[in-house]
C-alpha cells in the first residue's frame, strides 16, 4: 500500500540533524510532498552533515548552521512550525565512551534545549524523535517488543533512552505531541563515509568500491535488522501526521533479520571488488557489543501501516551504485 | 540481627554531598566506625548541605567545599578512596522541570564526572549511589521489584535513571564496583527545612512545631514507604562493604506502607501542634504524581541482609525532638 502524505503540502517543517543522513533524506523527501523544509545542522567535522546532501532541494530548503546546544538558535527555529523532526545527535557508541561529556551536552542537555523551545514558542507542534534500538542494551531474547528493557551498554545507550524520556515527561507534562521511533541499523545513500564508527554498512560499502578487506569482528554470526534510508523516511513521515503515533514509542527494524557476515558478502558480492576476513574483536568494540539484535515491528504496522519494503540486496545495490556516483562528495 | 561495620576502620571514605541530609548522617555512622572520611559538597544555597551537620564529627572529617560539576576538583578528591558513596545531586522534582538543563548538569555531567575520576584515580573503590524511587515513575502495581518499569513524570527521576545506567555501563566496560540503592522517601535528623520542594515529611515536621497547617492535596490516601535515615545509613555501609552488593541495584523501603494522610496525623499528633487540611492538587505537582508507590524490599533483605527497623511513630519522635532542640540551624 502507498501511503498519501499529502498531509505534509504546505506544512511547515524542521529538521535537525538535518544535513546528515537521516535528515537530509528526509529533507528531500518533504520538499516532494510539497512541505516548507528547514534543516537545522552544526557540520561538526566528524558528524554526517554534509552540504551535498541537500544538493537535489539545495534552492528550496532553508539551511540553519547551528547546533541544537545552542538555546538561542534552535528556540529561533522551532518557532513557528508544525513538525520537528528531531534527530541531531552524536552517534557514535565508541566515541560516547572517551568523550561521555560531550554525549551528554548534544543527546541529553541538546534534548532539553529542543523540548523547552518547543514548549515555549510551538506547543502544538508534532515532534518526531530518533530513537535507536541501542536503548535496549543487551537483551535476551529477540525479536525485541517495545515494552522489553536490557542493560544499556555504553553512554550513548543511555542518553538516547534519557532523550526519549525527557519526550515522554514533557508529553505528560505539558501536552507536548511526540512519538519515538527506535531506529534498528540503517543504511543508504547520504550516510557520512569518512569513518566507520557508526553506520557499518554504509563504511563497508566504500571499503568495498576501494577494493580493501573488510573486517569481522569474531565470527559475524550476530543477527542484525538492516533498514533502507527510504523505509526510515516512510516511517518519520507516518508518525509526524498520524495521530495514532501520539505518545508511543515504535519499533523499525528490516525485511528480516540477517547474518552480520551475510550483510558483509552481499556487500562484497554487489560491489563486484574487496573482501572480507575474520579477526578477534578489539576490546572497545568487545565491550559494548549486544549481541544478536532483532526488531519485532508488529507495533508499528499496526499502528501505522508500516512496513520495511526494501530488500537487503536491491538496497545495497542502490547504494553502491549512489557512492560510485557520488564518492567523491563523501570520501573526504 | 546487629551489623559488623569493622569494615571500615581505617578505610578512606568520600561522601559527595557529604554535609546534606543522607551523606552527613552517613559521615557521622563512618567517623564511628573508624573510617578516614572526606565529605564533598557545594553547600548550594537551596540545597540540603548544613555545616552543622558535621557538627558532632568537625575535628575527624575532612571538609572540601566543591561542586560535582567541577571535573578537576572530583577528580582530586576521589583519588586514592576505598570507598566513595555518590550522594549529589539536584532532588527537587518540581525544579528539575523548572530548570531542567541544571538537573542535567548535577546529575548527568556530575554523575560522568564522578564515573571519570574513579576510573581514572581510583579504579578498584566501591561506588554507592543513591537512586530512588523515581526511577520507577508511574507504576501501575505495589509493592515495585527493582526489575520493574514505569514511565518517569519528571527529569529529576529521568535522570537518576541515567545516572544509575551511567554506574551499570561503566561497571560492565571497565570493571567499576558500583551499587545502587533505590531509595524510597528518607526522614530524620539533619534534613534541610528551608523548603518543602523535597523531603516533604521533614517540612511538615518544621510546619507542625511552629504550630501552622499542613497541606495535604487531594485526598492524600496515596500509599508511601517512610524510612528512617539511620536504616537509609545501615544500608549504604552494608552496600559499601559487601561483595553480595557488586552490579546491583537495591530497593530500600520502610517497615510497612503507610497512607499520606496517616504519616501527617503522626506528625501532628506527635508534635502535639500544628494541624492540617485538605486542599486541590497544585498544577505542577499534579503534573508528576505518582500515585502509590510502595517498594518489596526482598532482594536487600536477602543478598545483604538488611531490613528497616524503625517505627514510623518512633522516627518521628525522634525527628521533631531534633529539630526542637537545633532547629535554629535549619530554619535559615
Amino acid at each position: 500500500m502507498e501511503h498519501d502524505f499529502s498531509y505534509y503540502r504546505g506544512k511547515r517543517v524542521l529538521i535537525t540533524g538535518g544535513l546528515g543522513f537521516l535528515g537530509s533524506n528526509l529533507a528531500c523527501a518533504l520538499v516532494g510532498h510539497g512541505a516548507s523544509v528547514s534543516v537545522y545542522d552544526a557540520l561538526l567535522p566528524l558528524y554526517g552533515g554534509n552540504m551535498f546532501n541537500v544538493e537535489p532541494v539545495k534552492d528550496r530548503v532553508e539551511v540553519i548552521i547551528a547546533d541544537i546546544r545552542d538555546r538561542a538558535r534552535i528556540g529561533k527555529a522551532v518557532a513557528g512550525k508544525d513538525v520537528v523532526f528531531n534527530i541531531a545527535a552524536q552517534t557514535s557508541h565508541v566515541d560516547s565512551m572517551t568523550e561521555p561529556l560531550l554525549d551528554v551536552e548534544m543527546n541529553c542537555a541538546g534534548q532539553i534545549n529542543l523540548l523547552e523551545a518547543v514548549r515555549n514558542s510551538a506547543p502544538e507542534c508534532r515532534i518526531v524523535y530518533a530513537g535507536s534500538r541501542a536503548q535496549y542494551g543487551k537483551i535476551d531474547r529477540v525479536p525485541v517488543t517495545e515494552d522489553m528493557h536490557g542493560r544499556p551498554t555504553d553512554i550513548y545507550s543511555a542518553n538516547k533512552i534519557a532523550g526519549e524520556m525527557y519526550h515522554f515527561v514533557y508529553s505528560s507534562a505539558f501536552g507536548l505531541k511526540f512519538t519515538s521511533l527506535r531506529i534498528s541499523n540503517a543504511y543508504g545513500p547520504r550516510h557520512q563515509m569518512k569513518h566507520g564508527k557508526y553506520g557499518v554498512l554504509n563504511w563497508f560499502i566504500r571499503l568495498a568500491i576501494e577494493g580493501k578487506k573488510i573486517k569481522v569482528f569474531g565470527t559475524g554470526a550476530q543477527m542484525r535488522d538492516y533498514h533502507y534510508v527510504d523505509d526510515v523516511t516512510g516511517a518519520f513521515l507516518l508518525a509526524g501526521m498520524k495521530d495514532e503515533a501520539l505518545g508511543e514509542a515504535f519499533n523499525l527494524g528490516g525485511p528480516e533479520p540477517v547474518r552480520f557476515v551475510d550483510m558483509v558478502k552481499t556487500i562484497v558480492e554487489t560491489a563486484g571488488s574487496g573482501g572480507y576476513e575474520f579477526v578477534p574483536w578489539p576490546a572497545d568494540r568487545k565491550a559494548i557489543e549486544v549481541g544478536d539484535f532483532t526488531a519485532d515491528t508488529g507495533k508499528i504496522s499496526r499502528a501505522l501501516g508500516w512496513r520495511p519494503r526494501m530488500e537487503l540486496g536491491e538496497g545495497i545495490r542502490r547504494t553502491v551504485d549512489f557512492y560510485r556516483r557520488f564518492g567523491k562528495e563523501y570520501w573526504r
